[in-house]
């Protein structure tokens, strides 16, 4: 995966937040290219990515924090894990995957549709030969932390 | 997502294990449609698919299930969450997804990369207006249960 396959990623989060959600999110800390076992938030879209690469997009949160921001993208306060909290989730993702998809025009990329989950003590596992970039990135506030986490591979 | 999409997902199932893991596995319970939250086993792939339709496939089973399987696939016994299950895991789910696009003539799909995970107490949500058809399979011998999931929409 390329570094320049990254940077799409990063700047559809932003401006998918900004525009949707009405907050501003920034990195928060270096971006760690990961085999082996990842530890994940509670909360979890998964978005796969076909076409002229394959890979897969990840957004993880704590769940208060996926709350947060759905309560803010649907516009009313969501304080349970309802359907239209786990819709908004995946409808988040889908625009950032979109987005970023966009931006990157060296490939034809086309999404898989979201699916998203809740659990605990979730681990997911990035093939040796296929890692995965995690982008740590946070919201302002103190409103919490969330990863957005990216494999791909060309075809 | 029509019937006829589903049992080239079940065939390939079957020929998958058959071929791959030495054992048949047969259905155990009734197709279910579903949309809302899911409950699924601790042991989940994920793979989406694209082109002419956004979907994705999911195999889950208990930890215990799926040691015994890719120990079958890899020919070494498997006794803990290593590499080898996860990457065993993701590729017997590739195998099936590929087999199951290429038993749909009617539609070309193309499959993103599998992102396979472990947690506790997971669930998954359908959208209401996508709901996922779940299908019951078991293991002879006692080996235990597992679901194939599926979920498809023409784009």
């Amino acid at each position: 995966m390329k570094s320049q396959h990254i940077n799409p990623f990063i700047e559809a989060t932003i401006s998918t937040f900004e525009t949707m959600c009405n907050m501003k999110p920034f990195r928060s800390g270096k971006l760690q290219v990961r085999g082996g076992m990842i530890f994940t938030y509670d909360f979890i879209g998964i978005l796969g990515l076909s076409g002229q690469i394959r890979g897969a997009v990840i957004m993880t949160m704590p769940i208060p924090v996926g709350m947060r921001i759905v309560s803010e993208f649907v516009g009313e306060t969501i304080t349970d894990t309802s359907s239209d909290l786990m819709d908004g989730f995946g409808e988040i993702l889908n625009i950032i995957a979109g987005a970023a998809a966009a931006k990157i025009h060296d490939y034809k990329i086309s999404l898989a549709l979201p699916t998203v989950m809740i659990g605990k003590d979730q681990q997911m596992h990035a093939n040796q030969h296929k890692p995965w970039v995690i982008i740590p990135m946070s919201l302002p506030d103190d409103i919490g932390n969330f990863n957005i986490e990216v494999a791909m591979e060309e075809t």
